[in-house]
């Protein structure tokens, strides 16, 4: 019999479509899963798939039915479940043989479980799926980290099975180690701050502009056909439009306004602080989630303050271009922070981090999707060791058509107390980059009075200290 | 001989104050240097404080110098070199002795330290010193951290050196293991957001508004004699008014605007995002910080995107009053966000922080010391629990005559270009926060509609998935 490309152990919804997606693109496949009757299930459903799926109801089976050096995609629950598959599934490998953790991983979790394997001679691939159940399904876009050797291993399969942008495969070898869960993790921090930016937007349109749900969802779906063409912006017309069955009601004004938040938002922020890279739309769409969950607070506050009436703008359609550009320009400045997270790592642990292709792998099959990613392919394409999108020729452009309209809506929400952190965070964050001389004079000035920190002068004078030595007195 | 009320191991400027004000205020000391030369400068230099100080140039001598059970200040570089002293130290140690980290660690570190030493005899207190080199000379404010039988070990000598707030010492017993060190670097990311506000109020006033640096330092003065009256508001005065003894310039002019980071700020937000809880003005300060530093990117980015020019408001004297009361309404949710972090992490550790006895010890001493704090302790004092400082009666009524002057600070800063990045999270953070109805409804239906994660219902029908199940055919 001929053996399997690839394995797969773990036949959760995730786990179960990725292995239809490889058989579907003429890959064998093992599969296991640890009660045997879901693996039956499982194969039994398959219909056209059947040949293409072998069903193992054992670990010694199932390894047996691998080609080698055998492929395993290991889909499970992330965290200590995933070491303590590796430790059963390891007495049944061979040299050469590639655990492939394909869970929403901590990138620090997969550089150890990549190094504990080491000297094993077995390998280990730490791979970003995103696109949720039906990316798995039909074309995920796929980020690897890991040895190139096994990279060559498994990019055949993997190519088949991910999404395509324009003909061109979303998957790629980032690096090594833990380098494709680290991207994987940056990808949904820049999810984090896309997703939060539309929800200011819409908060906008809805209680500044007292638009309805359904019109909202129309100034959506004229936006998804220029700049902010994307599958968010597409998502964001549909759900706006749809109604309850049960009220009758647009279904978003009866959905309860608190978001959960998983793992990856709060690492990339938190990876963001330990490379010092400031990555404050991220932060604040973090922030987002977490004020919404506070909802019995949120709503004990608005007795005590009530809420300002928002005043409309007094040129309603000039200022619903204005928000359009407004997201663009903001939009611009969170992917600036997120690749800029990503340069940082890089040369951090030496991933030598392909930024264009990045780029290119995110422009189909994940969440973030969009015409914009395309755009930032061709910039970072031009210019691969750019220090920022933003100083990029086709995106500086982009900003000097839109910093205006971001600063009118920032400044309308302000007035109008709607709440803007992501957007307000990408404006100043535009703001400081773009100053050559900023405010940290003071702070240096201060730092020196109070701790004797020290400072640089801008003659390059050789003194360090200010003539406030006495003011050191203060605490006496 | 008198045996020596504590010990301090680490004669560098921290060191060496720490021990004078302890010699001073009456406890006898015994202190000890890796090179013992130092040790006997030290002491030689001492003055009227030599009969308090016992100069040691062994472990053994130093340990023997100290009234069981010992406490024994370590004053050295944080890190490994605190492990390796206590190491060293360990041996000459008896059962009750407690080990005391005075430096800046990370809370964790102390944890481990403390757990480590459980089963030892010996004990741990990880112990905040605020107020620099001149707070440890003449009164810092101390945040305590482990067993309350250690403390009550120390209490009188820490009392004693400790600043005084009309009279009440500015030191305290703040909980178990790490209590004392989280305290303290909670009370540096307050920091960190205090001084990033008022460098952009700063900005505003030279940017904006045009003044020279004293004339910026006369408006410092003044608000220092109001409701902003606290220490970083008087040096900001002092050092704006000072002038460069090389050029004659003002001095701060002459100041690279390049601020570095030590880890506490890092820390404070790393730690918000373990907990959960929204510190948008510290990760704002802190990324302020971060963007200071890349000075060479905001030369170039300059030179491609120009600076706006700012149009000088209308009316001067009303927009002052507004960068005024803009600045206290920032600063209360820049604080509010903090004292939050520290409730969760009471919560999540067990330590039961004292929330106004923190406010309390830190209105002396320490760099953000003000008449601010005092309010903060009066409105912890009268709801301990209050879910946050914003709803407190005393505060939502300041918020309410300032949030006004906040909007249009922010309103201004974003129409002219001036980076606000603290200021406006400050605002949004308020905005968000009274806000009953907020726009996670559209983020839920998104998350709904791509990953199936669900959503509740406001009315609390039983079903939490949108109509939109078509939608998943996209990635088809």
């Amino acid at each position: 019999m001929e053996q399997a490309e690839i394995g797969l152990i773990g036949l959760g919804v995730m786990g179960s479509n990725l292995s239809l997606n490889i058989a579907e693109k003429g890959n064998k496949i093992a599969v296991f899963n640890r009660t045997a009757e879901v693996t039956r299930k499982f194969h039994a459903e398959a219909g056209a798939l059947q040949n293409q799926i072998v069903p193992c109801e054992t670990l010694e089976e199932f390894v047996a039915a691998i080609r080698p050096p055998r492929p395993i995609i290991i889909m499970i629950k992330a965290g200590d479940p995933v070491d303590q598959q590796m430790e059963h599934l390891k007495p049944y490998l061979s040299a050469g043989d590639i655990m492939i953790d394909a869970g929403n991983a901590n990138f620090r979790d997969t550089m150890r479980r990549f190094d504990n394997l080491k000297d094993s001679g077995l390998t280990f691939i730490g791979m970003g799926v995103s696109g949720g159940e039906e990316g798995a399904r039909h074309g995920p876009s796929i980020m690897v980290g890991g040895t190139e050797e096994s990279w060559k291993r498994v990019e055949k399969v993997l190519t088949s099975i991910s999404a395509k942008f324009n003909g061109e495969p979303c998957v790629a070898w980032l690096g090594e180690n833990g380098a494709g869960h680290f991207v994987k993790t940056i990808h949904n921090g820049i999810e984090y701050a896309d997703m939060q930016m539309i929800a200011e937007i819409y908060g906008i349109l809805r209680d500044g502009l007292g638009m309805s749900a359904s019109e909202i969802g129309n100034v959506f779906g004229r936006w998804n056909t220029g700049r902010l063409n994307s599958y968010l912006i597409e998502i964001s017309e549909k759900v706006l439009k749809a109604n309850d069955p049960i009220t009758g009601k647009p279904m978003v004004d009866v959905i309860v306004d608190r978001a959960g938040q998983k793992g990856t938002g709060k690492w990339s922020v938190i990876e963001a602080q330990n490379m010092g890279v400031a990555a404050t739309a991220i932060e604040a769409a973090v922030a987002g989630r977490i004020l919404s969950s506070q909802r019995e607070e949120r709503v004990a506050a608005e007795r005590i303050f009530g809420l300002p009436k928002a005043e409309r703008p007094k040129d309603g359609m000039a200022f619903l271009a204005d928000l359009e550009n407004a997201l663009l320009a903001a939009k611009i400045g969170a992917y600036a922070q997120g690749f800029a997270v990503m340069a940082a790592a890089s040369a951090e642990y030496n991933w030598n981090l392909p930024m264009p292709t990045i780029a290119r792998i995110w422009r189909a099959g994940c969440i973030i999707r969009s015409q914009f990613l395309d755009e930032i392919t061709s910039a970072f394409t031009k210019d691969p060791h750019v220090a920022n999108l933003i100083v990029t020729p086709a995106f500086s452009k982009m900003v000097k058509e839109t910093d205006g309209a971001l600063r009118r809506v920032v400044s309308y929400a302000a007035l109008s107390g709607l709440p803007v952190p992501a957007l307000s965070s990408a404006l100043s964050y535009f703001d400081a980059y773009r100053r050559s001389r900023g405010t940290a004079n003071l702070t240096q000035a201060q730092r020196d009075f109070f701790g004797a920190h020290g400072f640089d002068r801008l003659d390059g004078v050789d003194k360090h200290h200010g003539p406030w030595g006495s003011g050191l007195e203060e605490f006496a």
